[in-house]
């Protein structure tokens, strides 16, 4: 059988992806009477009374929201949210494989900004956490940035901010193999979509000083006269300080690392021939990258990741997400900032020891059952010393819980 | 230790009493590939193409969303969307382990009508159905009403449809047990809820002429000039034919029946007495019914049922609502019809053979097995017959499916 036939029949013997299972008992009147009524008011009115208490009674406390309104979903675009659903739960799927994170995708009925803020900050009880997901820029920028200011659970898009920790975690150990550091290297990023976006606010806050970001219409640049928006105005403003102008073919020469998201066969041979020696390739388009790796390495470069399992050094989510989710429910954070997002970055590079660094290894495998464990446990401890989680517990605890849960999925 | 203790420490010590498990192995790459993408883009391009395919890899199929607003939780009233969450858990626990539904509680945190119809909408994609519950009267009516219009999956409000197909179905067998029919019958119902306005509704179904409601102002006739509001004015145009004005102890005189969904003590031994000789009483206020039954009992009433599991004859939404979702979603059903209400009424009260009927059993006990598989293969049935149903299936293989399910929960 294809792929294609395989994942059909995957799909449709188990009826989707997902079940929802209790975790009581229920054999005679008793356990009815504790689960249901009249035992259930107790919760209830310990909840009315504190509403924190919810963590204690209730699913939210390893609960998050798979959230999409199916306009971008995977290579396929706008799809909608009926079609987008295999994805969701799939999400669903790799969070409780890999953390034990409990969660329920809901795929809106709208584009609309508005109404989707509004209707997951209405769902928000039963949910300690939002990935959103599959929500195509620039509304999904709005649409994270509204939801953070006005809920007071994390929210997450994966698809801006998993590939950017992922990606940075890869280049930070492809930074000690070539013996660079962050702050005096030369990145151009060709693609100004989510991904790209998180990326280089991502390498800016780990101090990345020389960075270019391009578009289909070359390199961005303070005051370009067309195909601007206000994202990229704003990222003009800490980003190409030398308002370099041009192709990526021009802007590219000279820099240490390239990393693309944008479109098949958008790096050429002779571009990565203008970069430094040992340069640095991560080439995400899917589900064919920028450049092959073996093209790619025939004209200099030292490192070369992708988004595919085929090829050495992937950049996968499942890397990240999980985790990061882990750490956050487990502290019962109000937010994922940036020093949780660094630290999810670090630990999946120190998953990897320096000596078994190779140009084909600065990516963890995916299926590490040390991954989620580690970044979770350094995502608690980050939640917890930048001030926002709502209880401080032993960070040692979140490593053993969730390598335990992993291990019993 | 007390209830309260038992309640609070089951649900700490599950930290709530849901999980969300996945139902597909991820043990390596190909797992993944499949469940994720690659593989997973497959479905979504099905569903693309034939959005009714979305029955066939996805959730929806058997999943159930729990909405509410926690506007009128349990005897609690308006607590709120968290407080209310243990209940609407409950309520998901009831449906998994009662008729293998798959069900997440989504408790809203708005009481406002067009937010909670929209919000429901935009949700669709997941569910096959929408159970209403715990939302205050009138707001319950125009939500449901108006959710059935415009969306294409069943909406169940339980507390009004579930109550009243129990309390009918107990009625059915008192009605058999003292030789009388409905459409002969002098029923006088207590309270304006929504319980009670469906109870009045299914009645009339079952062509019950000679009803009436009483609220706390009386019985409601047909121009009253006080406490009247659109539901009760409704109403008032099919019930109480002869306009009989005056408190409940004046309506009372000679009535078959007595259904109360209001408050405790609402109904004398002096009331009992001046009702028809072997007298049905079904006394449902929580916890403590209208009458207590050894007083209706020995005031002359034949048939007593309450709300409590501590008394015989159990008026238990538990008997209804599993067995209906089961029957629904398994023929993709886009509604639940008055047809499918009455069946459910006729297979619970069938459950008990007409020997075995006696005043103290005239409702079967909500954790007879055979409950479930009975109600979802008469509501199936009746779905396919009535023209709501998106399949045609063997009806028996609903039973079989609903017995094996809740045998393996």
């Amino acid at each position: 059988m294809s792929l294609r036939d395989d994942a059909l029949h995957m799909h449709k013997i188990n009826q989707g992806k997902l079940s929802v299972n209790s975790k009581v008992e229920l054999k005679d009147k008793t356990d009815l009477s504790l689960a249901y009524s009249p035992g259930v008011a107790e919760p209830c009115k310990e909840i009315y009374e504190d509403p924190n208490t919810i963590f204690n009674y209730t699913i939210k406390g390893n609960t998050v929201g798979v959230v999409t309104d199916g306009s971008a979903v995977l290579g396929l675009g706008n799809i909608g949210a009926k079609a987008s659903l295999p994805v969701m739960e799939g999400k669903s799927v790799l969070l409780k494989s890999f953390a034990g994170v409990d969660s329920f995708p809901i795929a809106l009925e709208t584009n609309d900004v508005d109404e989707i803020v509004n209707t997951v900050k209405l769902m928000t009880p039963v949910f300690g956490g939002i990935n959103l997901e599959d929500i195509s820029a620039p509304r999904c920028f709005e649409i994270e940035e509204r939801l953070k200011k006005e809920t007071d659970i994390p929210v997450f898009h994966d698809d801006q901010h998993g590939t950017a920790i992922v990606t940075v975690s890869g280049l930070l150990n492809a930074l000690k193999l070539t013996d660079r550091s962050f702050n005096k290297i030369k990145v151009v990023l060709n693609g100004a979509g989510a991904a790209g976006v998180a990326i280089v606010k991502l390498l800016n806050s780990f101090g990345v000083k020389d960075l270019i970001m391009c578009d289909s219409k070359g390199a961005i640049y303070e005051g370009r006269p067309n195909g601007m928006n206000p994202i990229k105005e704003k990222i003009s403003k800490y980003t190409n300080l030398n308002n370099e102008q041009g192709p990526l073919k021009e802007v590219i020469k000279g820099a240490d690392v390239f990393i693309g998201v944008s479109v098949a066969d958008a790096l050429s041979a002779d571009m990565v021939k203008s970069m430094a020696d040992d340069s640095i390739i991560f080439a995400m388009a899917n589900p064919n990258p920028e450049i092959m790796p073996d093209a790619a390495h025939s004209a200099g470069a030292k490192v070369v990741g992708t988004g595919r399992s085929d090829f050495p050094n992937q950049i996968n989510n499942v890397l990240a997400f999980p985790g990061i989710f882990r750490g956050a429910l487990d502290v019962r954070a109000t937010h994922i900032n940036e020093e949780m997002k660094k630290a999810a970055v670090r630990a999946i590079a120190d998953l990897i020891e320096e000596d078994e660094l190779s140009s084909d290894y600065v990516i963890p495998d995916p299926f590490n059952k040390y991954v989620a464990p580690e970044v979770a446990m350094a995502v608690a401890e980050a939640a917890m010393e930048s001030g926002v989680s709502r209880i401080k517990i032993d960070s040692k605890s979140v490593y053993e819980k969730t390598l335990k849960l992993t291990e019993t999925v």
